[in-house]
């Protein structure tokens, strides 16, 4: 039986969630078949026994797993004999400190550029509820909370530096192929693509290339979900 | 025979050189014993056949081997039966990762909070090599380019985020036990520590407590360096 995958969605069918992603190009990385169950903010307390507050969440013939790096180690664990997701200790290590990288540096930074953007793609049902959650975590409403991001998009570029300096190398942040640490790399820009016309990458960016290879993956896995084309 | 490492030295002994101390790390790991060679900026050009421009330099009985990452491929290439230092494709990759973020993203910004420092502890053979290289790398003089690094420092720390998230979990970027991943990030702060007063980090940040695992490493072997006991 497929893998069910709790996966955040927003109008047009866009699956614009970073986590979500993650997991969905982990279980394609693991060669298991996957069925999506598109998913609004405001539906999931409806998954499961209705505990459960983020997604992804996936539902594995009965075995319910919550939170991206969970779902990782969970798959690695339960299918040791195909290809490891995060690779024993040193590749862990590796994925993780690449995520906490995309998240505090690339995602955090970037979610200034691009809330209004999402709040755009969302169903009616999740806007106001959307609106409401970010603006308080912004401590200010987010409208107009995008102007200026040109200038920004200047600071997000130098911040990526680190991973430029190792695609120009190899093809992937896991080398030859690519691991976990790619798609976590990848998340914060799928995340953009799907909602933004906001063209994060210049195409002589050897970051440009490792995008474009990522969202070929797997029979254009990423590529075939409505988006920017960018 | 022990290895020798041509060591960048200043004032008093002090062996400030972040990528020197890689290789020094490197090689305590690798178990071997090591010589180090004194040797200031001007005098690089004395090395073997005179054709070295920088070090790290290593002489292993006669191989020589140029730059730190280089140094680190060749020790695990040349002693399978040691620990490994980069890890096979997952280790190195994340090595490498953390490395160009260490570089581009950390010993970049540092470079102009701590250079005059540098300057200071450096004979006077090489003060004015360095102060003219220097400056001509920053476009001005480095006569007060110090001046306002509290507010830097600031960001420093910003910048420091991903790899604060990894140690508040795990002992080491490593893991449960150090990696060349954990060398590299540990570079620009024992370069920093060699030579200047300014503290780079507050005693209640997880990376302060991995600071100091690393400076015990092997003996003591960086805490024995000259140095500013922040």
């Amino acid at each position: 039986m497929a893998i069910i995958l709790y996966d955040l969605v927003g109008i047009d069918d866009r699956r614009f969630s970073s986590n979500c992603w993650r997991t969905r190009l982990a279980i394609a990385h693991k060669g298991l078949d996957c069925e999506t169950v598109p998913t609004r903010f405001t539906e999931i307390d409806q998954i499961g026994d209705g505990t459960f507050k983020t997604i992804p969440v996936i539902d594995n013939n009965g075995d319910y797993v919550v939170d991206s790096w969970s779902i990782a180690e969970y798959l690695d664990d339960k299918y040791p004999e195909r290809p490891p997701i995060l690779g024993g200790s040193d590749g862990n290590q590796h994925a993780r400190f690449v995520q906490e990288w995309a998240v505090t540096r690339i995602s955090q930074f970037l979610f200034t550029m691009i809330v209004e953007d999402i709040h755009a793609h969302l169903t009616p049902e999740d806007q106001e509820w959307f609106y409401n959650s970010r603006s308080k975590r912004l401590g200010r409403d987010i409208t107009g909370v995008q102007v200026g991001r040109e200038s920004r998009l200047v600071e997000l570029r130098q911040r990526l530096e680190p991973m430029r300096s190792v695609v120009r190398n190899t093809p992937y942040l896991g080398g030859e192929l690519p691991t976990y640490a790619d798609y976590v790399a990848f998340s914060p820009f799928i995340w953009a693509r799907t909602v933004s016309s906001l063209a994060l990458l210049e195409k002589d960016d050897p970051i440009y290339s490792w995008f474009q290879r990522i969202l070929n993956l797997y029979d254009g896995l990423a590529r075939k979900n409505p988006g920017y084309d960018w």
